[in-house]
């Protein structure tokens, strides 16, 4: 199981519910989930455009038990234990930690049941491959990291994989190429939601030059 | 002053130094600065770069008091007091939180001598107000978000504010426009740092879109 307990050694703990004091129930849950050696930018990009829409998303950063996680690029984020999540949306990036996640079948029941409850499952990257071995991508077209492709493939062959393809959509599923496609998705996700518009208003206010042709993907490795 | 002492009500406290276990010390430091307040992506988006050359960066989270602070996307980061930074690389977001930091002298001053310690500073968006106001960038070129713009320029009319440029370089100094273009500019300092095939390396690896010509900007308002 990942989120090994660390040791009390800092006075400074994960403040528990900071922002939960002012919950508003008509917003969007946006749900990420992190774990050691998740990628920073593909977790952090969609969080950034997504956080752009307040009065839509509230946003929660949450793993399998809680605590403190460390990225691939060494931050450590504040999590709340995966119990604690109400259904929403349900971002799931990818990493170096998925290597080792995809083996641990504690992890992949409890994203399964995670994962069934969310209305909407955006992966990023090699998130993929986890939400691959829950078999719930079964049958659904779906794209990964392109350089880690014929791994994260390998996982599940039921999958219809998309070699090319900045970000694939399959009903409520949508999947990225790696890293950095995770921001061009997340744009399409809220172009869905809420209109193209909103999607263009958030790429302005961020100065994002949005990548937004889904089969425009220059990584692809024929 | 920020980073408020917030109540310890969780078991997690953030780990003290989880990975100063195994320092080299032929890394560069890339010393990142956060706040209450800072925007995910002009942190985030660096830090993803800079953590693919984990041969020639070592980065390092770091704000004022250390202990958790958190973004304007509601991420929980843990950071090290700004006392224990090493001088290397010194990356400043921006964000919200930033409208009260620029007044905060002893937050500024505290700035000022690490910047002045820094080899090398990048602000990203907003941050430049920061940076800005500890008079370092006067007499210097630079930019900042382009929405924001008037805001940062009025803090300190001694600084060459350029109103068209994805990011500057003058020197030592690198300011990018908003959020995004930090991306962009982390990847031209490391074009300078260890030549552009590392940056085309690291932009490949991410599948990002590097927008290599500081002066594209589309998002200048003339």
């Amino acid at each position: 199981m990942m989120n090994h307990p660390k040791e009390p050694v800092s006075d400074t703990p994960c403040p528990k519910s900071p922002h939960l004091d002012s919950v508003r129930v008509d917003l969007v849950r946006f749900n990420i989930l992190l774990f050691d050696g998740f990628e920073t930018l593909d977790a952090c990009g969609p969080a950034e455009i997504a956080g752009k829409a307040p009065d839509r998303y509230r946003l929660g950063y949450y793993s399998m038990r809680g605590g403190v996680v460390t990225s691939a690029q060494k931050l450590e984020a504040c999590t709340r234990p995966l119990e604690e999540m109400s259904p929403g949306v349900l971002l799931i990036p990818g990493g170096e930690g998925t290597r080792t996640l995809v083996d641990d079948a504690g992890f992949i029941e409890r994203l399964r049941r995670a994962a069934l409850e969310a209305t909407v499952v955006l992966t990023v990257c090699t998130g993929a491959s986890l939400l691959a071995k829950t078999n719930l991508m079964d049958g659904k077209n779906a794209t990964t990291n392109k350089i880690a492709f014929d791994w994260v493939a390998s996982l599940n062959p039921r999958v219809n994989w998309i070699r090319r393809g900045r970000w694939v959509q399959d009903g409520a599923l949508f999947s990225s190429s790696g890293v950095s496609a995770g921001m061009d998705m997340t744009l399409a996700f809220i172009a869905e939601d809420r209109g193209v518009e909103e999607a263009e208003r958030i790429a302005g206010r961020i100065e994002y030059l949005w990548n937004r042709h889904p089969d425009d993907d220059p990584f692809a490795i024929s």
